[in-house]
């Protein structure tokens, strides 16, 4: 009786997990490789998007867009010629703050899986709440802009901790900035050691070639056997 | 029997806002005018603070800080030899993305009021939840630098809705940004007609003499009996 209570618990505890292994075998059922994209607001998430996108040879790219409210991002990537999916969280209380399993699973009906090699997730812009939910994802991707400081990985160390790849974007700024890069390296080493980083601008371009091979061989990982998970 | 049930509903979905007014109560006791400051993170919240409490003729400041982890802002701070008090919100699950009332209610022991004539409450670096949860603030003041793009108030519009004023930083940036600030301010209109904004560099000190005005006034009228209240 007491261990059935127990169980009980943890079952609803994990219902953001099972969904999202539901997502995740219907991913790979389909080839998909899919990356949670996530960072806090104007950090450049779409614009990067907008950056590697147009030109993703041999890759079929969809975006799964998350906003609170309205579609403007949805509108640019749109401008790409990829097939993009609104995702608005606003009628949860006062606009849901990151997306979950089970909003993704939702937006799934909508999305003709066997038509992608590769779907990326635009995640709320957000650097708490997104982080503690799987969505079934292969990789997390976050984007650090240089604008918001060096301190941000010892802020907010859940986020910088469950990334795979972080994009530091915006360097095109730094000479306008007092923005320390080796300060920050060292608060990211500290709470994420060895994590694999990129500098870039999505306004220039500079760097951004990285991130594009990055998801071109992330892509092409989609039916070798060597997959990697994210551990849920 | 039914009414009675609904009654307790609607109690549970008050909770906060009950603890925001006791937290208000004992706020108007001690004559004290109490600032909620909202931002995304990295849009200089700090900075600002720095820039004006060391120069609040006739003010006695404080500031509760909060963050996910760490107090980098509150030791920032105190260095400018005002009270700050660090509440820390990583007990929660993966770190709350928010101050709600019941937190700052918790912080107020390690507070003494009748020190201070104002009150500034740092929240957590995020521009969904922080909009949602009254506190027994005064005012709401939220930050947007415009290293964010001018498609925030459209795209996080609790956020502008619920701000009485909204500063406008870093804009020493603004000759190596394609920012548009006609658009940001048409955006902001759409979404709160004729709200209080102010333009200013937390960084080059332009502007912030507007803001330290605005907290000086507001601080003044901790006695007359012509207080504005925050809708809760």
């Amino acid at each position: 009786m007491h261990r059935t209570r127990v169980r009980v618990v943890e079952d609803a505890l994990d219902a953001n997990n099972t969904i999202a292994r539901a997502n995740r075998a219907d991913f790979d059922r389909a080839g998909v490789r899919v990356v949670n994209l996530m960072s806090a607001p104007g950090a450049g998430k779409t614009s990067l998007l907008e950056g590697v996108l147009a030109d993703l040879p041999g890759v079929r790219a969809g975006v799964l867009e998350g906003d609170v409210q309205g579609s403007l991002d949805a509108e640019r990537l749109a401008r790409m010629h990829v097939p993009v999916t609104q995702l608005n969280t606003d009628p949860g209380f006062g606009g849901e703050c990151h997306l979950d399993a089970n909003m993704v699973r939702s937006a799934l009906a909508e999305i003709d899986l066997q038509e992608l090699d590769l779907l990326v997730i635009e995640n709320v812009g957000n650097l708490v709440c997104p982080a503690e939910f799987h969505v079934g994802e292969d990789a997390r991707v976050m984007v650090s802009a240089v604008t918001e400081g060096e301190d941000k990985p010892l802020k907010y160390p859940l986020m910088f901790r469950t990334a795979g790849l972080v994009l530091v974007n915006k360097i095109d700024l730094l000479p306008h900035l007092e923005f320390d890069m080796d300060l920050f390296l060292e608060y990211l080493e500290r709470v994420h050691p060895g994590v694999e980083r990129m500098q870039m601008s999505a306004r220039t371009g500079e760097g951004v070639d990285a991130f594009r091979d990055w998801l071109i061989r992330l892509s092409a990982r989609a039916g070798d056997g060597a997959r990697e998970q994210v551990a849920m």
